[in-house]
C-alpha cells in the first residue's frame, strides 16, 4: 500500500521502469524461458521497491489452483511445553521450499479439527501435516483424505497414511546403553502406565541392549509409574528395594519425582543412583541437580521431516512409518559403577 | 474434490440441487436481503453435502480485497515452554470471530521477520499481531504500519502502536500480598538481574504491598539473581543470612532452584521458609515438593485480548497499554508465620 492506504498496481511498475507490465509480470515471477536483460530486471526490482508494490499472491494462486500453503493441523502442540518444536521445524523447513504454514490448533476437539480441514482445504493448501504432541496410533479425521497429507509424531494403523515417528526402541537402547557403558548391570526402568508406542518401544529397545550387553532380563526391575513427577516420586522406595545400581526413567518429569524422593532419602545422584531420562524437556532437563542425563525426542526434526515427505523429497511408502533418531544428551546423573 | 480427485463445480451443486447457479452462490455466501426460501436453502445445502462442495475463498477474498486472515507474528512463542498459551488464546478468539490465524515463528531474526511480514501482507491479512515470548520494549519492524496491528506481550515506547502485556505491578503486589496475608513481615524477593518490565513493575508491586500493609521497606532484603534455576539455588545463603521467613522469586524456575538449595541444609518448605513464585510454568509449578504458591502470567489471555483489540471490540488508544491481570495460584509453599 502507499502511504495514503492505496494499493499500488502493477501498470505503476511499468510506468516508472519504463516497460510494459508484461516485463514486469515475467521479472516478479521469475518466468522461465523468457529472456530479459539484466539491466530491465533491476529497473523493475527497484521500482518494486521504491513504490512498494506487492504481488497479489491470492490472485495467483486462484490462477494456479494450488497455494503455497501448507497445512499443520495439532491437537495441542503449540500449547504443549516442548512439542512445540515440531511446528518450529515445520516451519522452518516450509519456509526453506517457499512454503507457507498454516497452523491451527484444535486442541484435540473433533469439531475444531472439522473446522481446520475445511478451512485449510477452502485455502487450497497442497498438503497437510497432521500431528500429535504425544507419539499415538490414532484413526484419520474425515475430509484429511481430500489433501495430501503426512502425520507426524502419529500413525494411523490399516490406512495408507505415511507417517513420521521417533524411533522410540533404538531411543529406550539408547538409554540403557548410557548406563550399561559406566559398567551397570542392575537397572531398574520405570516404565509408564500408558499403554503407548513410547511404552512398548522403549521397553523392546531397553531389552535390546540388556540382551546385547550379555546380561538377564529381570521382568521385576521393570517398575509401572505414572508419566510425571509423581509417578518417579512414588516408585523410589521399590527402586531402592531392588538393589538397582541404576534407573532409566520414562521421561524427565519422572527423573525429576525420582530426584526429589532420594534427597529425602539423604542419597545422592549419580553416586548413591546413576539416573537417565527421556525427553530431554528444556526447562527440566539441564536444570536438575546435578545436570539431568537424557535422550532428546526429536520433535524438530519430526516436523522437518514431515514436510519433506510431503514434498516428496523424502520417500516413505504408502503405510510406512519414516523413523527419526533420539539422540542421546550426556550430563552429570551417571556415574561409573 | 471428487473421488477421482475432480473439483465440484457450483454449476454441480445448482444442477442437483435444481436451481440457479445464483441461487447457491447466495446461499454459500449468506447474502444478505435475498429472500430464499428454507426449502430451497436446503435444498442447496444438502447438495453441497453430497457432492463435497468447497466455495472457493481464495477467489471471495481477490473479490472483497482483504481475506478472513490475522497473522502472528512470533519470535518463539510456539518453541518456548509456556508462551505457546499466546498463540492458542489468539487463535481461539480469531475462530470465534470466523478469522483464521496465520502464524509465522520468527526465532527473532530480522529477515524471517521482514519475509513473515511480507507474506502475511501478501495474503492480505486483516491486520496483525506482532508478540514476544518475554514481555519487553522493542523496536517496530518495518512493514508492520502497512497493516492494523497490535502488540503482544510487548510494546514500542514513542509510537502510536497498541500493546497488550500483563499487568506486572498488580502481579507483584498479588505474590507479596499472598505472603503477608499469612503473617510474614519480614519478606525476600529474589528479583531478576534482567533489566525488564517484569523486573521493574514486579519490585514496585512488591514495595506497594509493604507499604500498604505498614512494613517497613528494606533494599536489603531485594536480591538480585538470575531468572532460572541456577540463581535461586546460587541465593539461599543470602536469604537465610537475611533472616527473611518468607521469599518472592522472580519465577517458578527460580523457586525450583531455592527448594533445591534448601533442602540440601535440611531446610523444609513451608514450615522453615515460606516460598511464591511467578509464572504457573505447567511443568513445574503444581509438580514441586510442596506444591508451589504462585501467580501466574495469562498468555492465553494476552493473545485473546490482542484478538478483540485488533477487532476493534476492546478499546485501547493509540500508543496506550491495555494491562491484563495476573492470578493467584495458591498451593502448599506458603504457611502461616
Amino acid at each position: 500500500m502507499t502511504e495514503n492506504g492505496r494499493t499500488v498496481t502493477m501498470r505503476e511498475v511499468a510506468e516508472r521502469a519504463g516497460v510494459s507490465v508484461t516485463t514486469v509480470s515475467h521479472v516478479i515471477n521469475d518466468k522461465p524461458g523468457v529472456r530479459i536483460g539484466a539491466k530491465t530486471r533491476s529497473r523493475v526490482r527497484q521500482a518494486v521497491v521504491d513504490l512498494g508494490y506487492r504481488p497479489n499472491i491470492l490472485a495467483k494462486n486462484l490462477v494456479q489452483g494450488t497455494s503455497r500453503f501448507i497445512g499443520l493441523v495439532a491437537d495441542s502442540i503449540a500449547t504443549t511445553p516442548f512439542a512445540g518444536q515440531i511446528i518450529r521445524g515445520a516451519q522452518e523447513e516450509a519456509w526453506r521450499h517457499g512454503r507457507v504454514l498454516l497452523v491451527a490448533n484444535t486442541e484435540a476437539d473433533a469439531a475444531a479439527e472439522q473446522n481446520a480441514l475445511a478451512m485449510m482445504l477452502e485455502y487450497q493448501v497442497s498438503g497437510i501435516l497432521y500431528s500429535s504432541w504425544t507419539h499415538q496410533a490414532l484413526t484419520l479425521p474425515p475430509g484429511l483424505a481430500e489433501a495430501e497429507h503426512v502425520l507426524v509424531n502419529c500413525y494411523a494403523p490399516g490406512t495408507g497414511a505415511r507417517a513420521v515417528v521417533p524411533d522410540e526402541v533404538a531411543g529406550g537402547r539408547t538409554a540403557t546403553e548410557m548406563l550399561i557403558a559406566q559398567g551397570h548391570d542392575r537397572i531398574a526402568f520405570l516404565n509408564t502406565t500408558s499403554p503407548s508406542p513410547a511404552r512398548e518401544g522403549r521397553l523392546r529397545g531397553h531389552r535390546e541392549a540388556l540382551v546385547e550387553a550379555g546380561l538377564p532380563l529381570d521382568d521385576a526391575l521393570v517398575v509401572d509409574a505414572l508419566p510425571e513427577q509423581e509417578g518417579g516420586y512414588d516408585a523410589a522406595d521399590r527402586v531402592l528395594e531392588l538393589g538397582a545400581t541404576a534407573v532409566f526413567c520414562h521421561n524427565d518429569r519422572v527423573a525429576m519425582g525420582l530426584y526429589d524422593a532420594l534427597r529425602e532419602r539423604g542419597l545422592r545422584i549419580p553416586e548413591d543412583l546413576s539416573v537417565v531420562g527421556f525427553d530431554n524437556q528444556e526447562v527440566i532437563a539441564g536444570h536438575l541437580r546435578p545436570a539431568l542425563s537424557t535422550v532428546a525426542l526429536p520433535h524438530y526434526e519430526l516436523g522437518a521431516a514431515g514436510i519433506r515427505v510431503l514434498l516428496g523429497e523424502e520417500e516413505v511408502a504408502p503405510g510406512q512409518q519414516l523413523r527419526v533418531d533420539c539422540p542421546p544428551i550426556p550430563r552429570c546423573s551417571i556415574a561409573p559403577r
